[in-house]
């Protein structure tokens, strides 16, 4: 923490005083990465000043990787002939998702300083709704004729320039732009300079929609382990590519995603989200959760009178809902990640669900018998042991049903598997424990109560 | 499905026959990801003809995709000179690992059917510890010395003839073999022909050591969009590069694993696996909460008096408990993720947990006022309201608390911060649920019962 702030006093120094030398030595130092987590506790206007003092060449490798929020804050402070040139520089899927921040004016003054390339490039990019391929790829991608070899394709490599890690893989396109194929720029490398590109191309390219959902992106790519996935449009005219490093954001949001939705959590929460807005987030959820809590609530009174007759179920009532919860809950995850793995087959929706009730009921039939054994230690009653071994097993057999059967439904009715899963699962395992539980205990209440 | 019988029973008649030129053709025109996976349906007897027939360099790209488990059946029905040839080809890592899996037995015949070289390759990645860097990364990297052109890099390059991806970041080495730079094969294609490497060489090159734990390794990976990164030893010499691919892999698996963790269960759980086994895995699981929901079975049963006299508290008690305990494991929930992705600072602790109890306590407030009136509305006594009201604002401060404090605790203690939390913060929340809302009502009985 002490060398933070210390590194921070000297950047504020350096930036008053004009002293590009230090702040270019210190941004030669360091990865992008490392310098803009640096520079991300500065003021914006701070930082806007360092893009100034150092050119948009030298600043826009660190600036692309500084948070968004703090991105758009940032472009407030700069003079328009550096925003300028800053935005015609930034990679076009960053610039676009920028871009797609910035209220409605900002937008419209900043597309009227571009040229016209690039401002159609931006409308482009941020016209793919959200969570579609279009919105994550970058137009920044090398492509080839299938004509020529490969010593003019490698000269004309080298005059493309092109940005970042987006060169390893050349597309090959045909007159009408549709891509017919690809060469890796290491088969490039390793192919004699006098063959023909198109006796090294690999033909079999496959490619993803433009509108296609990100998630599916993210698996084709994992499944062929690419580097880079080529975007086509409805025509099969390539469009753009998505790259490896998008790939890894679209893996950690969707994990977070399914984690939170398993937990009743609002995706738009973020440990750094303040306090009211978590509140405000969280409250609509546990109000959900208080209506079906209420269910399990009615369940129970309908029983009041079996156990105003024998206090002792109240005490064991809850461990029968408890133990069926915790049940449902591991079914529950199992099924919704090997969903979202794609490990469940389409045809196997009834391999799993038959699995999990099977698993619940011999769980139910073991953790039963132990409490059972337990309640006997404690109450000395065999018919209340009885019972709460029955009780037990079929709520174990109902988290199992429904834990499996929940996301499966969601999913056929096109939901994410995971939304609200939880509440329906807990429900089914509440009143189904209180009522199977108290239910059994009403019939059997003679042998409970002497 | 009745596409793929038909593809399958193709796949039996060419291999009984012998068809090498139909078995060519149907692995050239799929990408190998895709024909491992129509392959890996067949019995390991015929996959193992399947290679013999193609000879081991065809077969190899889609071997390497099939699953160990089914790769490691098939070795066992391969002739001794294509199995020495199909290990010598195979990529070092995925050979190691494949090795790995072997029984001991097994592992000594391959062993020493190999070469000298591979041999000691083998033996040296599969003693680096699980989860360490070591035993993810590949000894199959690029590599150049400092002195020399671009031209003559370009060229050596061309004659180590690299396999797969592993050529796009070329690293540089002192005669100690000590890891001085890096240059992507980007930047040698775009550099002048007779520059030096020396000139062109990044010197600020980021690497992991060998014995780092893997899930550090990919959060440095995706912190810097690198497409791969390369493992030093205690020396700094360069042995090995762990690339982005099996990054891909261990996000999944990490985010696979918290997911479990929170819902207790076994990371060897799978989907498929066997009822016996998933039975055996999940049980101690819940017999362990079985335990922390006797603790909360005695806290009912210690206030077993107050229940028999007012016998509406038993149907209420479990909506205390139910909303703290999805409370708590919404705070748990946005705590764990956060400490996965590295978000929490190591000082920023009471931070997090401040906010958590006071998200809490304002959900409580809110949830246990709207309680307050459905209680009212339903038995009609403002006592019995009071106390929910004040039961409910308790037991939410108690889930952000444990459900912030549970997590920070283990990693603390060096321990997975996922690891049996959802256990304890459910017990906290079931026993103070109970507790504060019985005893509150016992304080106040009277009031309640006329």
């Amino acid at each position: 923490m002490a060398e933070n702030m210390e590194h921070l006093e000297e950047l504020h120094t350096w930036i008053r005083n004009g002293d590009v030398q230090a702040l270019l030595e210190m941004s030669r130092a360091l990865h992008p990465a490392d310098a803009a987590e640096r520079l991300a506790v500065l003021r914006p206007e701070e930082l806007g000043r360092y893009i100034e003092l150092l050119g948009t060449a030298q600043a826009l490798d660190i600036f692309e990787f500084v948070p968004f929020e703090i991105q758009k804050e940032t472009l407030k402070y700069l003079p328009r002939t550096i925003l300028v040139e800053l935005m015609s520089l930034m990679s076009p899927d960053d610039r676009a998702d920028l871009v797609e921040e910035l209220d409605e004016k900002s937008q419209e003054r900043l597309l009227s300083l571009l040229m016209q390339a690039e401002r159609q490039d931006i409308l482009k990019l941020i016209t793919y709704p959200e969570g579609s391929a279009g919105a994550y790829m970058t137009t920044d991608y090398a492509f080839l004729r299938a004509d020529g070899t490969i010593r003019s394709a490698l000269d004309q490599l080298r005059f493309q320039a092109l940005k970042k890690e987006t060169i390893y893989y050349v597309y090959v396109v045909n007159q009408a732009r549709k891509l017919i194929g690809f060469v890796s720029l290491r088969e490039l490398i390793m192919a004699h300079p006098d063959m023909d590109i198109a006796a090294v191309m690999n033909k079999n390219v496959i490619s993803v929609r433009v509108d296609e959902d990100i998630e599916n992106v993210a698996k084709e790519m994992t499944h062929y382990d690419f580097l880079a996935i080529p975007v086509v449009d409805a025509d099969d005219r390539l469009v753009g590519i998505i790259t490896y490093d998008d790939v890894f954001d679209v893996m950690t949001e969707e994990a977070t995603e399914d984690m939170y939705l398993l937990a009743n959590l609002d995706t738009d929460e973020k440990i750094s989200s303040p306090l009211p807005r978590s509140v405000k987030l969280r409250v609509p959820w546990l109000l959900i959760n208080l209506c079906t809590a209420l269910l399990a609530a009615f369940t129970v009174n309908f029983f009041s009178g079996t156990i105003a007759r024998y206090v002792a179920l109240a005490s064991l009532m809850p461990i029968v809902a408890g133990i069926g919860g915790n049940a449902g809950t591991q079914s529950l995850t199992v099924v919704v990640r090997a969903l979202a793995l794609g490990e469940i087959k389409v045809k196997g929706n009834w391999k799993v669900l038959f699995k999990q009730i099977g698993v619940g009921f011999f769980s139910g039939l073991i953790c039963g018998m132990v409490m059972a054994g337990i309640a006997y230690a404690w109450f000395g009653n065999v018919w209340l042991s009885l019972i709460l071994w029955m009780a037990m097993t079929t709520n174990l057999i109902l988290a199992g049903l429904f834990g499996a059967m929940v996301p499966i439904t969601l999913r056929k009715l096109k939901l994410d598997p995971a939304l609200g899963s939880s509440i329906f699962v807990t429900m089914a395992t509440d009143v189904g424990g209180f009522s199977t539980f108290l239910g059994l205990s009403s019939l059997l209440l003679h042998y409970l109560v002497e």
